[in-house]
């Protein structure tokens, strides 16, 4: 496998063919990660979301400059399955990211995938083991909106930073429990705006409410991405959190993106295959005929073919 | 099933409590959504995506006025998958429409189901039938942001509306191709800023680019939502689209729900049902541990799975 192999000596534009060959579910994408699958897992992967204008592109700008520096090979991945609608900032933002776009120790690539039932988390996760291979470490993902599919992606990251900022209506009624549940660390963007120390104060507040244990509480780190400030002590807070998480924690959330993984694989074959195997020729088309004219409901529809199958 | 004659008869406490089981996937949900089937299909389903802040929830709140005056019974569906991180814009937008809130021929749901893999498609669709079938028509289905998930719950509406706003970066190089597919017609919000001139010549030369018919060209409408400018447009224009449209294309547009629908109740109820028979308990664990090792990947894992089952 001449391209599997190229992907793993690191060669970028062969890890671009490949991740285009995953997105577009080419016969080629599977053997392609099948075979470089022993060779993934190694890299951190650390997620980043929040709400549209928290300026997260310019964070993930100034990390990858800093991880750099230290030598490290970065991978970036912007899941944006919104891009059909995305505005001037976000295209701006992108734009800026070309400041790295001639150095081969950093790999960009958006995901924008529109397919079906969480095609895009599978898409990604499948493009992050390929980054993986080629050897890039860490790997930010980062999610344009927050979205479902969006969030599902990021939340098994084995970091993941919720990027707020002051003023937007980030305040303590709009964060919710969904928001907590998956933030490891919370950034503060933009902490030179007004309404940043009141922010914090709230999160304060409300995290010591949700977690009760002070030494699981995440960190709140300010940044002001534009002027590079504060990605020092954001870096620093997440590898505190990775030394301080541990070997358990880390395992734990590689078991749930694994089963995430699995679920998202599993889905998109056994619907394919069921499809295939159950409908001859035509009967699928009547079933959706039946549906659209109100004589079967969905439901209906699919305990009967379910009564169909049998496990060896 | 009292619970379902009181929602066919247009009591909104059942059809919110209907809702809710369907939403949180509660044993009665089928067997309600079953016994209402029939009585569904009637209403027509309008969808409103677009960027956040393009102002979608003061149209839907101006629109929802509009039918009401002709004397129609209004439903509201707000699909909202990121309401953990809306801002203060989006709840204020909400508050705003509480203007309805009593009155009893106006029914507003927000969707936010933090499901697995479509989850939230299905429940909003779900949702609309319930709605439809307690006697609501026109049903608006609007999208908060712009997610995957949200726009396959849109693109199947009998009529798709997409909000745009001038000097929002929605310019030319943003509107992509996928956003000319979904819309049957485009609202251009807060038509009085600047820009929305600029803005609605460069989309007619990308309509005309793309279309080659003119007949089919979707309609632009232009509104100042917040001042209630150009709602009677907008009303008139989804009329004329739905008229134009004709009952060859609404029957096929109805197709093309039913057939997402199916899809979506598949891949949920044969992927339960093909994990619950194929794993015994602890092997499921077992794959996934494996597959978080690195010791096989899911594609394979999925394979061996697919090669136990058979059809009758």
């Amino acid at each position: 496998m001449p391209g599997g192999q190229a992907l793993l000596s690191g060669d970028v534009r062969a890890l671009a063919r490949a991740i285009s060959a995953v997105e577009e579910q080419r016969p080629r994408a599977v053997a392609l990660l099948r075979d470089v699958f022993p060779r993934t897992g190694r890299a951190t992967v650390l997620g980043l979301t929040g709400s549209p204008g928290s300026g997260k592109s310019s964070l993930v700008d100034r990390l990858v400059a800093g991880y750099r520096e230290e030598g490290r090979k970065v991978g970036v991945v912007a899941v944006d399955p919104s891009s059909a609608f995305s505005g001037g900032a976000i295209l701006g933002d992108r734009i800026r990211m070309q400041r790295h776009a001639r150095d081969d120790g950093v790999f960009i690539r958006s995901m924008a995938t529109r397919g079906h039932l969480g095609g895009l988390a599978r898409a990604t996760n499948d493009a992050v083991d390929l980054i993986d291979a080629a050897g890039f470490d860490p790997i930010l993902v980062e999610t344009v909106g927050v979205g479902q599919d969006e969030i599902e992606v990021v939340r098994t990251a084995d970091v993941v930073a919720v990027v707020l900022v002051p003023g937007m209506g980030d305040d303590i009624q709009a964060i919710k429990a969904g928001i907590l549940e998956i933030a490891d660390l919370f950034v503060i963007n933009k902490a030179d705006h007004p309404g940043a120390d009141k922010l914090e104060a709230e999160l304060a507040y409300m995290l010591d409410l949700v977690e009760g244990d002070e030494r699981s509480r995440p960190a709140i780190v300010r940044t002001v991405a534009v002027r590079g400030e504060g990605i020092d002590e954001l870096r620093e807070a997440v590898r505190a959190f990775l030394d301080s998480a541990g070997r358990e924690r880390r395992l734990a959330r590689r078991r749930e993106r694994a089963e995430a993984r699995l679920r998202a694989v599993l889905a998109e074959r056994v619907v394919r295959w069921v499809v295939e195997r159950t409908f001859p020729r035509g009967a699928w088309d009547g079933v959706v005929e039946d549906i659209a004219a109100r004589r079967v409901d969905p439901y209906t529809a699919v305990e009967g073919l379910i009564e169909r199958l049998e496990v060896r």
